[in-house]
């Protein structure tokens, strides 16, 4: 393979994981990027915020690279732009809703004035030296969404971005099928396709199915109407705004995502309110109950959001009232079902009536089931076939179903973050490898909590902490005063007196006893402490605290 | 209503979360207990090993406690009991596979021979002064389940225990539904019943129907089959000997748990192997892979299990080869479900393959679905109706479905763990409340963790802890030598040092400005140096470490 006449193809985020979306594309001087989204941490990630890709790959080649296209406005493939375009400044582009949501967030960092923002339309091709990139309408839980066909001088490659196959969207505008198809006909060298919902069997059902649900409930409702659902499921807010319309019910939003989402979508003619619908919290009691409907955060239980809070009691403007009836317009992200299931046991322990998906369809997925799949790789049939946006198993099973559907094995390309995929117009190989990997971002810190803060903060959580102070005279080497000893999260030290005065003693001894020997290195003297420490506490708790020993010489 | 007769019922856990089952029954001077359960710590219970019931009622009515009577042996029925016998040593009933699985338990906390237990069969009844306890058939995911029947003074009442009904058992002893019937005839006057599955329509499938896709799969595996499911669920590996047995496998069993339990129960004759077909895992390097089945625990992805540990290959005796096939013949319970995806990730990233409960049919609950428990509610037809074994969800709906059926509203009791229910022949109604709630076991200790502990665990998770030490000689209040300071898991302190050094010097200030303006009262001192710490620190980085400020006093 003539590596100069290659595209290399590298993710830097998204295989192996659902998050952080981020692939960049290289030939000769070029590089693009899709997608630059976030992940969020997984449980023992304790104290992350949030996690973003690693792009030193990226500030290594900074002169080449040519921009970011984005294929949608979710958190997993825009979420980590403010972070990256503070690290390298290049141009954006994106639908308008996709955009509209990315310049929310810059906003934010307050970073928007620097950054250079292009609005495409689904057909566009944007041109470079060696890089058309051509931005295809698919149906997704977000609208403006686009695959992206990268035509290079060795052929084209397809990527789907996140999609369902959708015949009847909200919009009216459906997935660009047309074009896929043409695609397929001219020859695709590369297909690279949304694994998510690959071991579901079947079709996903039409987001207008909810619509029909919701509308039934609606019918219904005899106080007020509260949905919780992802704030950037603009066609959901569309559905409920209509069922709210038709039982004459006004409607407020609540949350700080929800409200930004749906003024900017309002703004952008993507949400459709008839004049005097829309009411703010503030205004939700001039009504009478069953004239209200309000949209909120919170789908997925998070203890901050305004749900939980309406739930427990928090919410400033909202509180629980008899005869309303709540509905989680959404499924459990994994990991999430237990926090979902303390809010919806709250809310019927008020009085309060729920709906969710274990109920009645009040949800459907944005990604595509087996059938669709399918539909995609026969229209396309590719050269070559690389599963994306998915943790392993899932990229595993989308390469079984396109075997499945007749391609060989060996044009098939499972990759892990970081590596490179080689293509030419004959050939595909695995041939290198790049740095990559997470960043950690912790209140204003990126990246300055790593593993080894990591480690101790799991520690810390499982059995805490002791802190054991001892001063001893720089001269004579004489302790002075009893050790002091401070825990946090080991015992309740009020309970456990002997056990914090017996450790005194241990420490005590320990010290005069290497003291005496003429042991007089401080790490050695530490050392010698927290071991004996460690010991005994181990033998009376059967826990680990952290032991931190100090020793203050004067 | 005469409180003197009536009949207390006092549910001391397992209402309002799914855990920890443990009822009371009294009447004027017995109390008996149904279950003695533990319930698992909610990711938010750092460190917390097991979480207990708070039994301080029945200490406080220690002398007339009379037994406690177990429906069957699963670890939310029976895991307390080495805890609670320690406290309160009365005599144990349950059937004979309950009793081993309690023995083994018993065994490993050293008091066996301190403990009274008394095995009973399916259809006997306890009799004592007012009570007379009735154990009767029922089928769930363990062997020898029963529900129990308690015959008092004033009428019947009918706790189901854990159930799910099951036609076709693998052990061809069908729950007593004519017994069960019986009772309904000749009147009940309470039923508590299982409300797991509530939320779920239609019927469980039969666990016959497991043994059925277990065999086909097995007709088709190249290698070794290993299979992890729960170790208390004796029938399901009575089915994979036989799938084993079909293919000529020998079968070995892995993991601590899944060990003693199978050795019980194939000495109790609850688990039939043909001689020779049980080999131990150190024996299987000695056959053929496909003549080769390893039953183990992790069905849960449990990080230290069995199957973990083949995964991420740091099980000693066990490692991954090619054409092994692993199935996960369990569901995930709420919060392991992204244990177990990893699991599965890795098994497939090393090669093997992996069949789990999203690709085949390997699991069948052991709890009744709707359908069940509508039959139940129609055979008993009750005048008095409790839902039990539920988070308050799962009790609401179980109390619309009653309604449903033609109960009056006012004759169904939704408890909270505490509440007494009053029951005379004639009413019931909520009379009382009595102290409990849950005990947290930490390594040896239970109950020295409460909230205080928790709270710091949770803190030091979130952003770790920062010691600052200071000097001050006691007599002239100068402060002697530079403060130390100390992190973990706050912030990786050699790329820090600049923050390091500053946080030192405002702590410094701080106490000398205190010093000079005559402060010196250690506690106020110590509150200034926290504060002043605690500020600059959330300025710089957005994040609230635990600051521990010590001034030692020379």
């Amino acid at each position: 393979m003539e590596s100069k006449n290659s595209v290399r193809i590298i993710p830097l985020g998204g295989l192996g994981e659902i998050g952080k979306n981020i692939t960049a594309f290289e030939y000769k001087d070029e590089i693009i990027i899709i997608d630059c989204g976030v992940s969020f941490p997984d449980e023992d990630m304790y104290g992350v915020d949030l996690v973003i890709p690693d792009i030193t790959y990226l500030l290594h080649n900074a002169e080449k690279v040519k921009g970011i296209f984005l294929t949608h406005g979710h958190e997993d493939h825009i979420g980590s732009l403010p972070y990256i375009l503070k690290q390298l400044n290049v141009p954006i582009y994106g639908t308008r809703l996709t955009l509209g949501m990315v310049e929310n967030k810059l906003k934010e960092h307050d970073i928007l004035s620097d950054c250079e923002l292009h609005g495409v339309e689904a057909g566009d091709v944007v041109k470079l030296t060696n890089f058309n990139i051509e931005f295809i309408r698919v149906t997704h839980s977000i609208a403006d969404s686009c695959a992206i066909a990268i035509h290079t001088p060795i052929g084209v490659i397809l990527h789907t971005g996140d999609f369902k196959v959708d015949y009847t969207p909200i919009d009216g505008l459906t997935m660009d099928l047309e074009r896929i198809s043409s695609l397929g006909k001219q020859g695709v060298l590369l297909l690279m396709a949304d694994s998510t919902n690959v071991e579901r069997q079947g079709h996903t059902i039409s987001e207008k199915t909810i619509g029909e649900t919701l509308t039934r409930i609606f019918s219904n409702a005899e106080g007020r109407v509260i949905v919780a659902t992802f704030a950037s499921n603009i066609h959901r807010m569309q559905q409920i705004i209509n069922a709210s319309l038709k039982y004459g019910r006004k409607v407020a939003f609540s949350g700080r995502s929800m409200e930004n989402i749906s003024q900017v979508a309002i703004e952008l003619g993507y949400l459709h309110m008839p004049e005097g619908q829309l009411i703010s919290v503030d205004e939700i009691s001039s009504y009478p109950n069953e004239q209200i409907t309000i949209i909120t955060t919170g789908s997925q239980g998070e203890p901050m959001s305004a749900l939980a809070r309406i739930a427990f009691a928090t919410h400033r403007k909202i509180k629980i009232e008899s005869k309303d009836l709540y509905i989680i317009s959404a499924s459990p992200i994994p990991g999430n079902g237990k926090l979902i299931s303390k809010v919806i046991n709250q809310l019927y322990k008020k009085g309060a009536d729920v709906i969710y998906e274990d109920l009645e369809e009040v949800h459907a997925s944005g990604h595509a089931y087996q059938e669709e799949l399918k539909l995609i790789h026969t229209l396309v049939h590719p050269k070559f076939f690389m599963p994306v946006h998915g943790e392993y198993r899932h990229l595993k099973h989308h390469a079984n179903l396109a075997k499945k559907l007749g391609m060989e094995g060996q044009n098939i390309f499972i990759l892990e973050t970081g590596e490179v995929l080689e293509l030419s117009d004959k050939e595909a190989k695995i041939s290198d490898r790049v740095p990559t990997g997470s960043v950690f971002v912790d209140g204003l810190g990126v990246g300055d909590v790593g593993n080894i803060v990591l480690r101790d903060r799991k520690h810390l959580a499982q059995d805490g902490m002791i802190t054991i102070v001892v001063t001893i005279e720089g001269e004579t080497y004489n302790i002075i005063a009893d050790p002091d000893i401070i825990t946090r999260g080991f015992i309740y030290a009020k309970e456990s007196e002997a056990l914090i005065n017996e450790s005194k003693e241990i420490v005590r001894k320990e010290l005069q006893n290497c003291l005496d020997n003429k042991i007089i290195e401080w790490s050695v003297l530490k050392a010698s402490m927290k071991r004996s420490l460690e010991k005994y506490l181990y033998e009376k708790t059967k826990r680990r605290p952290i032991v931190l020993p100090i020793i203050m010489e004067i």
